[in-house]
């Protein structure tokens, strides 16, 4: 019997294979094509219009890499908005932070979390807790309505294109910022720095005519195009490459990415990457 | 007309798939089978075994990082080895170091080099250097011949199969020490720590039986298993985890991966690396 094998082309001409075990789910959304594949060697993956967005076995990357650094070198985050997201492994993680009293969760299509709830349960425990708002709606307008109200804001966003394209803007970052509250962190995910220098490099442009620091950090995340995957950290409070963590809590030790080390150790950059942003 | 793609299987079940415009060769040595692939992502393409060893495009990572981290933390690398690394780009790297008066690299397979020089003229570029002295034999018994003769030796392997198994040995490791002169490091492939960390745990427990400092370290490679690989640094006199750059040669900042402050952040590896190796 051929194997059902499934290709994500990163670029027109390479990409990631997986074999395929079963097709669990197929939908189009009202936004997007939503499709859950259960592969062996990965466990279960979600799909939007045919990219992966996380897997069982490497989402804790992601999930811990864009939650936590922002997280411990604030030093008391209370407040939290995650705009995209709708999987609820940002949510997950947020939560392990004690400070944290309310972490509001926007995101535009109801059928991601639907789906994230049947299919991903490891990642949408935290989703129901008393600390955690759901809002279906646009992060754009969302923002709007909400200035001065948070102190950590996640853009954990799908790609560049479509309706997530206005999402990697000056105009979204603009009210970003406006939202934050004084002291405020804002971690945006910005794309492949292998695959998406352009990418990469535009945001960090847009952001330093905003705010007064912003680095961007990277992580190992196997099925993302390259293996390699960057985040941007802005703030005008917090210099990222200077600042020490605030706190140790207990749970750092249970983390299966992110170090004491590694949070400092991310924002070292590959020197092509730096050339490609101009640090 | 349907577009060629060639499909590396990192395990049974995911692997890289890259477009091809061109087989370019295609060669059954007496060691192993040698292709080359032309594809319009990442260039040119060595195969070995059907195993991608390096393209154009992203071989910049692996050859600086399995060369500079020794040679900028030994004191005066003077006597270089090089075991394994027929395709060139290794000594391209090692002999930018203007104190290497020497460096000897010892393939098994004739082939490979003569194949990397036709295809790859990039990487073979200093193979003529007169610093440079190329013999092809077993590095095994290259060892037992030279003892106490190198200030570096780089293990340049493929992966731990077939003929190149033995280079996976606690016997290996012992002759390459002995190979060492006072002050010496070793530098050893040691596979991707997300699919083989297996392969990385026991390289880490047979060299600590026999090097005081054993300490891996990582680099994004896009077209490696899992875009993550890794190194071992090995020494009896430096501990990478302490030591300074001996020195900061005016080419560091024409490398296009390693910076100054990668030589110790690439020693920062994520959490479920440290765990499987118990560091």
């Amino acid at each position: 019997m051929a194997q059902d094998w499934f290709l994500e082309k990163h670029t027109p001409h390479a990409g990631l294979s997986l074999a395929v075990a079963a097709r669990l789910h197929d939908q189009q959304s009202a936004f997007q094509h939503i499709e859950v594949l259960d592969c062996p060697e990965y466990g279960r993956v979600l799909l939007l219009d045919g990219c992966v967005m996380l897997t069982d076995r490497d989402e804790f990357v992601y999930h811990e890499m864009i939650v936590h650094p922002a997280h411990l070198l604030h030093p008391n985050p209370r407040q939290v908005l995650i705009i995209g997201g709708g999987d609820g492994g940002s949510v997950r993680e947020v939560l392990r932070h004690e400070s944290v009293e309310r972490v509001v969760l926007v995101e535009i299509d109801e059928a991601v979390i639907t789906t994230s709830r049947r299919y991903f349960p490891k990642l949408t425990t935290r989703l129901d807790d008393p600390r955690c708002a759901v809002h279906c709606e646009d992060g754009f307008t969302y923002l709007d309505a909400h200035p001065n109200a948070y102190d950590v804001i996640l853009v954990d966003s799908i790609d560049p294109v479509g309706e997530a394209a206005k999402l990697f803007t000056q105009d979204f970052y603009r009210k970003v910022r406006t939202s934050l509250r004084k002291g405020g962190i804002a971690v945006f995910q910005t794309e492949s720095p292998f695959y998406s220098g352009d990418v990469l490099a535009q945001v960090q442009v847009d952001l330093r005519g905003l705010f007064k620091h912003v680095a961007p950090y990277v992580a190992f995340i196997p099925t993302y195009p390259a293996g390699m995957w960057s985040f941007t950290f802005a703030s005008d409070a917090v210099d990222p490459l200077r600042a020490r963590l605030k706190r140790q809590p207990a749970f750092l030790s249970e983390l299966q990415y992110l170090t004491p080390e590694l949070v400092r150790g991310a924002f070292q950059l590959p020197a092509y990457v730096k050339r490609r942003i101009g640090a």
